[in-house]
């Protein structure tokens, strides 16, 4: 029951974001009773803190392993940014969501989190890179949370082409193509920003 | 009295976020009777966007105007990081609440303009290195998004240094060298995304 409500509230938030996430429209997609819900979760906020949480370990953890299977700092970068970019522009919403969302104290809470711990797996990989001498030193904390920014805004923020073309009623983006061009512009921006060297892919 | 309301409004605002700006507080500040405030404005939401319009204005064109004052590409993002991280350092409660805290989504369509006011400077930027050969041909709106993501994270967001400072209880970043090495930290990022050079101060 516990998993089927989560479930029903990664959808609703997936298609809507947490807006859209009202604990009647999750019982009646779980089919459970609001009563029943509320057995389970002390609140909704219980509940969305179970949705960040869980998606701290699957988005973050499937950055993590991109970047593992990659040997220099540019390739790593080039993986995350890719890793994470596929999995934003297949569930904009979603990504939206939990970058983003105004919610409520609690649930920013949460989001502090599952920001930093993008942050973290840039900071490690910007410290492995120092200290084998691949990129120039750097303050390591402030290039990681940089580069959260830089692809937060890009590419889920209000200002990130997906968003805005949505936002000015453009046509959407929506060819492979355009896809692909945009997560190559944020690839080559992070990896210019933390090694200082002219990246064309 | 609609100026003084502003002024007591931004005062606030600039001690504790726009949490702490409630229409008693306001009028308190103000001297005035909550019935005159709503006189001047017919909500908090309008008071607001007051606000957000005014530091459009003011804050964003400190930027223009530091970056107007330089040649090249590289100096004109290093002062525009610095004329934006300074202010940013002096009032962090007032930048903080502008570039990121929850209010409602009236006020969020207001930010949007903030954060977009800030992307167009940067593009503009962009835009004029590219013609002129100074800088390699890029994406320039995803490129300026990102600039834009990267300074409002590592300098006001939740896991800037001054921002961590704040949460983890450790000792707040008030040295001026503290200042100026987080401040270069950031400059070196940005000029080194756009410029695809190396670069030291």
């Amino acid at each position: 029951m516990r998993v089927k409500i989560l479930r029903s509230t990664r959808n609703l938030v997936q298609q809507s974001g947490f807006k859209g996430a009202t604990v009647s429209a999750i019982a009646e997609d779980a089919n459970v009773a609001t009563g029943t819900l509320y057995r389970h979760f002390p609140s909704k906020s219980a509940l969305f803190s179970e949705i960040f949480r869980t998606a701290t370990e699957i988005e973050v953890r499937k950055v993590a392993e991109a970047i593992e299977n990659n040997t220099t700092v540019t390739q790593q970068l080039i993986a995350a940014v890719n890793c994470f970019s596929k999995r934003a522009l297949t569930a904009p919403q979603l990504a939206w969501a939990l970058i983003a969302e105004p919610v409520d104290p609690i649930v920013d809470a949460d989001r502090l989190r599952y920001r930093q711990a993008y942050a973290d797996i840039f900071e490690q990989l910007i410290a492995a890179g120092m200290q084998s001498g691949e990129i120039p030193n750097q303050h390591k904390s402030i290039s990681a949370a940089a580069l959260v920014g830089a692809m937060a805004e890009s590419l889920v923020g209000p200002l990130s082409p997906p968003n805005k073309a949505n936002t000015d009623k453009k046509k959407p983006l929506v060819t492979v193509k355009d896809k692909e061009a945009l997560i190559n512009s944020i690839a080559r921006f992070c990896v210019q920003a933390v090694t200082g060297q002219e990246y064309s892919l």
